[in-house]
């Protein structure tokens, strides 16, 4: 494959991981298609890819917590981010006109993600597939006339069909965050930003102890998710994100957090990218 | 309707949030059943019904972060809280083996939680619905012969459908948390927690001392969840669950909150609920 990065995407070609890992490695990569995200992280556990990208929240869902499980239960570490402004467009096979649609095929949070077009169409229904990208392919497979597909610019494009309503999306500031997935840790030049999932004590003050010491030091809070633990209740595991600038005092402060906690994972550390540069 | 409350769930009836429903308020009320949770927040802001049942988390998805959503678009109210633990069966027509079925139908969360067993099944394609009820009921309104569904126990039971493999869920402390939604703020005897949702004021540490002003007073924080706000970069909402038993320390503990941050809604007052209790 002559130097090709092997990248592990959920979905297919044209699908907006495509667009994430080729927005982080350049266009000199081969992409692998995974039906899923347990595939995906199979594939990169077992090294037959060289990374994965993993959508890990969007402004719809919020934070999709199984995938932060299928990253500890395949040990992946997260090596970088990218997020992406997410724009939605209603495409069908050429020729074909609004009026003939009686199908739209999509990703179940594409579609929330489009519900208030949605809402206008009348005796049109709306079918949740695997995959927005798919969906798009599939019209073309098939040679759907009466099915329109919601995916991103890129999947028209690809597959050659028509964008007959363009951005059809509700929300103007839709993002989805990704993270860059590796099977094992990678030094990350760069890197100023830490995730990490960690247990502490269950008495009143542990978690704003453990914030403080790090709002005192100037480590910037990004993200914070409570977990419950299953099996132990009333007792949490907290995800969260820190940025920094100063590695030194930042491993200064991990090694008092460390003594702080019951335990912790770290995810990786990684460079941090921000939604209105990359978009 | 002599005095039955109405009571909107999202699904069919057998459904988890029957369940839910019957949990809180007995067995003397009336289902409206809704598609979507759009719809069911818009009857019980329309005034079509007295009350909604509502997921907010589960084991698999953790925080269902669009519910939040509707409960600020509609303005409605918490009014309690109700947590199930979550037993998936795998069911059928009666005299239908498992040798015989070919699809297997359910919502994407219950397939999640099922994914350990449906991955050791042969030649069966699953296929994402709407609902774990409704996929059991459609069984039978289409007497479909090589369909199973995977539902809860209760949806067996109303249909007339057979369990051909029992307790398919992986993780057996499956547990689901649904909020009782009411159009008006209400006085809730016995009230000892509060969902909130706020902002803070954009510098290192502030929500920090917000934690530790509950922390130092007693008041215990079982959940928190950041959520970015959108237009506004590095700016976040939290949206966090408290835990009291002093309602005169509470009330004064909420004015300090108050003025400690930029802004804040109440969610609802409500008594708590806990697993193990009501499982």
């Amino acid at each position: 494959m002559d130097g090709q990065k092997r990248i592990a995407i959920q979905g297919v070609a044209g699908a907006f991981h495509e667009v994430a890992a080729r927005r982080f490695f350049g266009e000199n990569i081969s992409v692998e298609e995974c039906d899923t995200f347990r595939i995906l992280s199979r594939k990169l556990h077992n090294g037959e890819v060289d990374f994965a990208l993993m959508a890990i929240e969007n402004t719809i869902a919020g934070t999709l917590m199984p995938n932060y499980s299928l990253v500890s239960e395949f040990g992946l570490k997260i090596v970088g981010e990218v997020y992406l402004h997410i724009e939605m467009q209603l495409m069908a096979l050429p020729g074909v006109q609004l009026e003939q649609v009686q199908f739209v095929h999509s990703h179940p949070i594409a579609i929330a993600q489009c519900r208030e077009y949605l809402d206008t169409l009348q005796n049109v229904t709306v079918v949740e597939k695997n995959d927005t990208a798919e969906s798009a392919q599939n019209i073309i497979k098939q040679n759907f006339k009466n099915v329109a597909a919601i995916a991103g610019a890129q999947a028209a494009q690809l597959y050659g069909l028509n964008v007959i309503v363009p951005n059809i999306h509700t929300n103007k500031q839709n993002f989805t965050r990704f993270f860059v997935l590796s099977r094992e840790e990678k030094i990350v030049e760069n890197a100023n930003k830490t995730s990490l999932c960690f247990e502490i004590e269950h008495r009143s003050g542990s978690l704003a102890e453990v914030l403080m010491l790090f709002a005192i030091n100037g480590l910037n809070l990004t993200k914070i998710q409570s977990v419950p633990i299953l099996g132990k209740p009333y007792q949490y595991n907290f995800f969260i994100d820190l940025e920094w600038n100063d590695i030194a005092l930042y491993r200064s402060v991990m090694k008092r957090f460390s003594e702080k906690v019951r335990s912790y994972t770290l995810l990786g550390e990684y460079e941090r990218k921000s939604l209105h540069l990359v978009a």
